[in-house]
């Protein structure tokens, strides 16, 4: 199956098959893809929370508006912000790189030095802001990942943020968490699978300059 | 090459070969990706531009602060907001939902009352926020889909908006850039290839409930 078919194959699943789990091996998938997200300079402002607990995610319909698919999937995964990025956060963003790649200090020492002066004259607020834009990054890599590996996805915005960051217990890990995605198998009377696309001509999407 | 494979063999290029060029073919895979990528209530409140033209990339350097990878990648997709989202808009994809689906006016008539009740209530401002957020999940999908094709590109954030807007005459479309995406092939002597990734452990960035 080529890209574009799996991109087709993927929809917003709106029931999933309860008694399907994902394997461990699809859940570390899931992991790394994550993990390699590219954010903004490399910062990784985010945080994933992987969820099977089935109490937990019973209790997450609720705060989801009652949508049943938190409770069905196999794994929630909740994508998260960290509340600020301090100069101890950039500092060990360069010792890892140092670490990792054996760059040495000479290289690094102006970036580290303009990296850490630009977030001094950022507000909480944008700080924030920029972090939860790599929430999306997360998000659209994810979905590409699952629709890849047939691992069914739905992405949700529609929470509240603060009873999850309760229930989570988030606010004791300096995070917020910003998107959810359940993740699994679909189920088979899901009465939205199978569903033709609903997108524009590519002619209303795109311009081209030659 | 598997999924996590591919995502380790993507980085942000930081020189391209200005000699190797993207096929129609290549170039058509990206145009379906973009229009397949999950917008909220897939309203899709976004347009991808996509610049081939040689003068016009050379322009977009001085707009990138002088990044030359918009000048040498094969092509720069600039991913772009629509500035509002009205109610005609809105009505357009419940018509397009009827047209594709064949679906009933009686099962899409609440939906569509309480999407144009939603947006009235929204600012201008809060509107082109929710569609900023619809370009970082096309930019999250735009990198792994180029990371699966053995496409090289290049996220940008770090571009003059309201220049680069000027330049490819954006605001007669009623558009704004968001992002850049430089996409082609990686020069041989990129000396940033080959680097090792700088990631957090995946016991920093994971938590699991189970």
């Amino acid at each position: 199956m080529n890209i574009i078919d799996s991109l087709n194959w993927r929809y917003a699943t709106k029931k999933f098959d309860s008694s399907k789990k994902l394997s461990d091996e699809q859940i570390n998938t899931l992991k790394q893809a994550f993990n390699l997200t590219a954010t903004s300079f490399g910062l990784q402002p985010i945080k994933l929370i992987v969820i099977s607990n089935k109490e937990l995610k019973e209790k997450l319909v609720p705060l989801c508006y009652y949508q049943e698919q938190v409770a069905q999937a196999s794994h929630v995964l909740a994508i998260c912000i960290e509340k600020s990025t301090t100069t101890a956060d950039i500092n060990a963003y360069f010792d890892l790189e140092k670490e990792i790649r054996g760059t040495k200090e000479e290289i690094i020492s102006k970036f580290r030095a303009q990296l850490i002066e630009m977030y001094k004259n950022k507000s909480e607020e944008e700080i924030q802001q920029s972090a939860v834009f790599q929430t999306y990054i997360v998000l659209g890599n994810l979905l590409t990942v699952c629709a890849v590996e047939k691992i069914d996805s739905c992405p949700m915005e529609g929470f509240i943020p603060e009873k999850v960051d309760e229930l989570l217990k988030l606010k004791e890990k300096n995070l917020k968490s910003v998107l959810l995605l359940p993740v699994g198998f679909r189920a088979e009377d899901d009465v939205t699978n199978g569903l033709k696309k609903v997108r524009k001509p590519l002619n209303k999407t795109i311009i081209e300059i030659k």
